[in-house]
């Protein structure tokens, strides 16, 4: 099976396209996670262990209602090999509930070393065992090679930078050439590899440039679409309506922070609260889903 | 203490600018590092703990001759968490044995996912405890600047990838608006950084681009370099020369595989073979140290 069958699978079977973002960090746990660390000292090890206890409960929460989670690397290497093992044991529990995971490394680098990274990071026989990753693409075709020769080997996804949700990604991404922004270019080329791969080659494209995030559709009709920037960053359910394809497949929409930590946000912090951060966390999670159903029509097709 | 000021000491110290790259691989490494393996299923902590031994041990060769090493992180991720236990331990022993440690990452991301990494990666307080960290430009100036603010606060330094040393790099970084390709562009922005910061921050340039690597030092006197390609991938030290200030300072020059698995290449494989690859791994570090001596002055000063 590839990846796109999997994924397609995957939004399918739950009928919508959430991708809940485990980034995890201390200050915002819930007091209730937080409590069992009182009096100890706040090592890698306390916290990571508090992470993985935090994210596997979420996942419990999330898990009958959304296709996929996608751990942020960042949020567990700050704390050493701890948060790493931290990481490894979310993705695999992760997948024992029956949810595809994409890591969210963006990671990148050349022959070999890309090699290391695709082995070490995608597929069944991997230490990590995600489903997909996120590369980053400055250092071009050949270095982008290794991940998707890894992950059409394994039924594994790559997702490629192409738009990414904040404003400084304009400083590269937007610069035009004859015409053209280099965004649109790597959206060309990512569409390319879309193509020969069945769909194990995806794009990033930011929920915050609506207008963009429709044209790239166009550009890459065969590629999954990784859309950060919902919710927190300001994207919208009308802004992603475009990403999708008539039947609802191939995008993938991400909300970190919005779901995890709705405890902290309205209105949710006054509904339910600290205490109740799991009551929030699942009426995010369905608020997010009826949102974006809004957006579709009946049939599963998506207003234009 | 800056960044700048540490590495030029530790330049100067050591009478040459060579970074030794710690790229471990199971297939290269000496038979008697796999030994005491044999008979074993080669887990992910058994492979991790060879690379462990394995890096102590080229540390313990070179300690005494070059000023930096440079871990790359693929080769660790490759095994996991295991292989990150791994990862950490040999910083701690690099920095104990008084040599400077660049983190090759690659990592980017944006906000407080930025921050995540630059607190947990770089200075005396992180997990991790590298000296200096490699970063991507694709998501633009503000993924970068927690980078950078962390790693002034902590007197660490930043490598932004410039031009990389792989021919596919020309995809996106050789792409020309108005009259010049991108890569000076980032190398514009990494300068203005670099003065900034009074040289907290650098750039990643291959050697195999030596035009490229001559003209970028003009448009970046104020920052350090990083230069990668040398050795395996045909970068020379007359390549590399233009890169020097006139005192020898501001750049470190990268070979991984040429030194540390020197038994695998000639004129070492014969010289020494795999039985006395420690030897070899002197006998190329020693090479690489008088290859560049020969391009600079005696004075220190380096041949134009």
């Amino acid at each position: 099976m590839t990846f796109s069958q999997l994924l397609n699978e995957s939004i399918r079977s739950k009928g919508n396209p959430v991708l809940v973002g485990l980034d995890p960090r201390w200050d915002s746990l819930p007091t209730e996670c937080r409590r069992h660390t009182e009096g100890l000292t706040l090592s890698a090890q306390v916290v990571a262990e508090a992470f993985e206890r935090f994210c596997s409960e979420i996942i419990d929460i999330v898990a009958p209602w959304v296709p996929a989670v996608k751990p942020q690397s960042a949020f567990f290497e700050q704390y050493g090999p701890e948060g790493m093992i931290a990481l490894r044991n979310v993705i695999r529990y992760a997948k024992q509930k029956g949810l595809l995971v994409i890591f969210d490394g963006k990671r990148n680098d050349i022959g070999s070393t890309a090699e290391a990274y695709a082995a070490g990071l995608l597929g069944t026989e991997s230490a990590w065992g995600a489903d997909a990753l996120t590369v980053s693409p400055y250092l071009g075709d050949d270095s982008i090679d290794p991940f998707v020769k890894t992950a059409v080997a394994r039924g594994a996804g790559v997702y490629v930078l192409v738009k990414t949700s904040n404003p400084g990604g304009k400083m590269l991404q937007d610069l035009v050439i004859d015409g053209k922004p280099v965004y649109c270019r790597v959206a060309e080329y990512v569409e390319r590899l879309a193509r020969q791969t069945s769909g194990s080659v995806g794009a990033v494209v930011g929920a915050t440039w609506a207008e963009q995030l429709a044209a790239l559709r166009q550009v890459m009709p065969s590629a999954p679409l990784l859309v950060p920037g919902y919710g927190a960053q300001g994207g919208t359910a009308k802004d992603v309506a475009k990403a999708f394809h008539s039947d609802g497949s191939g995008v993938l929409i991400n909300n970190s922070r919005g779901i995890i930590f709705a405890h902290e946000k309205e209105p949710f912090k006054s509904q339910f609260g600290n205490a109740h951060w799991r009551d929030a966390v699942l009426a995010a999670t369905k608020q997010m889903i009826e949102e974006l159903r809004a957006v579709q029509e009946p049939s599963g097709t998506v207003h234009a």
